[in-house]
């Protein structure tokens, strides 16, 4: 049996009660974050330009969209909600794979369209996050490195079809159809790195819809080829350079990648995430005038994609929360535990852009990919004639740090609290801590769009 | 400036009047195969799939599908379009590229939104058609040998959303944007061939859909890298083992590389055309019982892609239209010059399946891919005690004889006259005649509707 085909038997013997208790903790953990990063997403600028291409293409079904009115069928609804989700850099990752934008939307799209229970979709998202993980694994970091493909957006789509196919109720036969299209979907470059374009923000939402697609031509008797992930012509030998195809399946339903995934603190790249939190604890216990550091250095070892993160002046938010240079002056100058500060004006906000071209990144360059978020860089901070060394060791979410469910909550009232109040993120809280018990998960969903709008009839 | 932004330049600067009259010539030529393609592919099982889904899924706008009572919005319109026409191996193709099933869908879903006029819709298409024709030249043949991508669905989408983004009329600026997202939506793998997978039939018609879409967003403002055809991480680097980017602008606007693609006669891969052709000639003069074959030998020179097209025993009818054997027994049996001989049924014709077995194939394989369609194979043929010798040298269509417009006409009797009628066909060869003259493409469009139905109200 191919690996492909093993991980569709997989998905279709695995139920609810064969989940472990803790990760189905952990998966509340992360429909929190998801709901944190669709809400600061749905008001960004790209997100809406999607939004607005989408309502205007229309769409049969009366599937929610985050803090719009509006509805619309569930692929589109997948895709503004996943690009949504991407939008701001605050969606949680690992394992070389984004299962939170990529295999949440499809999730919540289907099971509101379905009207499927708490626990299906529970273990649907689970199995989705899980595909996602294995493929990244598989897939290594160089396909990003070394290929120039974004994770999410050429992964993607093999969890959304895997976690849709399960809502679906597909036999493992179909769930390999499904995989095997979801073969076909697997786009995205990282080019957009240098400008700062948008398309970044496209892609985990274009990769979760693509997979719900071909869940859905699946389940009509639409085939794709079951060997896509390790035949010779398929995933891990068309876009990897050193593909591992043993990770697909080594221990599969005995350890769950799943697991360990690494939830963001701050509004940034995970490169920068544990910089960040340094500087945010140094400058709670010691007042520090950004107008009078005159330098700052980082150094410590960085992976091998280093480059597309030295940009000292970018023109874009995108740039800015890519640029370690520039996001290390921001958090010297503003307390970035508000995600709201990370906006266009920081981009000609005179004290940021002075003293980003004063951060100087040192690094020694692992060629092996042993990077790992938040793993020992130093900051070396002269000012007004004194010099303060920071260790950055990790940050809350992070590895070895895990987020518990009333931290995720917490991070949900900071991303989403500005954006539907204080009222609306205590509800989803409520909802998300007795999800399993939710008869009809669709009282999630339709709890994400805009209020007082909730009960808009299907068109 | 870079590559993409001078292909921009060339889209956003050519009109009609800087097209060759030769070109519009030929433009008129691959408008009735498209229409053969699409016709032929509206009533294949897998086409209705997609068919099925996309109406199901909704959408608004009045964008024809060809063979179909309903619209729906020019997305969806444009990937089942391209579906149906890359649905039966019978769509033209062409420099590594299908711009076929990959530019026409787009053009004609967007020209029946914008009522554009006929020369709008002939500047859109040939200006999308050489974008993909030199994105397949720049990305070589090896994309698709040696890595695994299929060609249409990982360029395709270039072609579709520099003509859509024409008709939009968008600047240089946007319709490098364009190009830009267009490189996020590169996908599609061959490791359908193995199985005959359905995949293969969406590639093109998903790549219309997103370089459309890529048109469309761009045109709000969403940005693409504009740097996406040649950067470091850009499709070229990305797709290709061995690109030569200097094809994507050598000669741009003197040269027309959508001048000379080939035309199949055949539903079959392009693989076979000359073999089906020579044979099919032979059958005509000399009275051949199939029962009587022996035994058959085809040698000569191949790509080095061969080995995904010698299944004797394929179980789908993509299989059988890319197996050479299995086609070489259809054409022995059968007269393959009516396209709808290939169906399923052949899969389990005994004197087909038992002559497959018996045709071998001795390639020698050429490591350069220097391989051009028709180019000098032999075929003996044993049977009755005697042997024939038959070489296969071009078909109607292919290399250095083009088809002309009496030519496609009747390729559109044959393809779509059993479908859709006589008179159908005949109004839409008036049409295509005249096209330049049209004020208002949209009469073209929907007039690939379900006849009797043209006047459905917009939903």
């Amino acid at each position: 049996m191919g690996a492909t085909v093993e991980l569709a038997e997989f998905i279709a013997g695995t139920d609810f009660d064969r989940l472990p208790a803790s990760l189905v903790d952990r998966a509340k953990v992360y429909i929190l974050d998801n709901l944190a990063a669709g809400f600061i997403g749905s008001v960004q600028p790209w997100s809406l330009v999607v939004a607005d291409l989408v309502r205007e293409l229309g769409g049969a079904g009366a599937c929610s969209v985050f803090n719009q009115p509006w509805r619309t069928d569930p692929s589109r609804a997948t895709l503004v909600n996943g690009v949504m989700m991407g939008a701001f850099e605050a969606e949680h990752v690992g394992h070389v794979a984004h299962p939170s934008a990529t295999v949440f939307p499809a999730v919540l799209a289907l099971a509101e369209r379905l009207h499927a229970d708490g626990k299906s979709f529970l273990t649907a998202m689970l199995l989705g996050y899980e595909v996602v993980c294995r493929v990244g694994e598989a897939q290594t970091a160089a396909t990003e490195r070394e290929r120039g493909f974004h994770n999410p957006g050429v992964n993607g789509a093999f969890g959304a079809a895997a976690a849709s196919g399960k809502l679906l109720g597909l036999d493992a036969r179909r769930l390999a159809w499904a995989l095997g299209i979801a073969g076909s979907h697997a786009c995205g470059l990282v080019e957009f790195a240098w400008e700062g374009a948008m398309t970044k923000r496209m892609h985990p939402g274009r990769a979760s819809q693509l997979g719900l697609e071909s869940a859905l031509l699946a389940a009509r008797g639409f085939t794709g080829p079951t060997t896509v992930l390790e035949g010779r012509f398929g995933y891990l030998n068309a876009y990897s350079p050193s593909p591992r195809p043993e990770k697909l399946t080594a221990g599969l339903g005995q350890e769950w990648l799943a697991a360990d995934l690494t939830i963001k603190a701050y509004p940034c790249h995970m490169l920068s995430q544990a910089l960040v939190h340094a500087i945010a604890t140094f400058r709670a216990r010691n007042p520090l005038d950004p107008r009078r550091v005159e330098r700052v250095v980082i150094s410590g070892t960085f992976h091998a994609g280093l480059e597309r993160h030295l940009d000292p002046a970018p023109r874009t938010v995108l740039g800015a929360q890519y640029s370690i240079p520039f996001t290390v002056a921001v958090a010297l100058c503003y307390d970035l535990s508000d995600p709201f500060v990370f906006t266009e004006a920081l981009l000609s906000d005179p004290f940021v852009v002075d003293l980003a071209r004063r951060v100087e990144v040192r690094p020694e360059v692992d060629p092996g990919h042993g990077w790992v978020p938040g793993g020992g860089h130093r900051i070396t901070i002269e000012a007004g004639g004194r010099r303060h060394e920071l260790a950055a060791e990790g940050f809350p979410g992070g590895p070895g740090q895990p987020l518990d469910f009333d931290g995720a909550a917490e991070k949900l009232y900071r991303y989403a609290g500005p954006v539907i109040g204080r009222a609306a993120c205590e509800k989803l809280v409520g909802l998300v801590g007795r999800i399993e018990e939710l008869g009809d998960a669709a009282e999630l969903a339709r709890a994400i769009g805009r209020a007082g709008e909730q009960s808009a009839k299907e068109h």
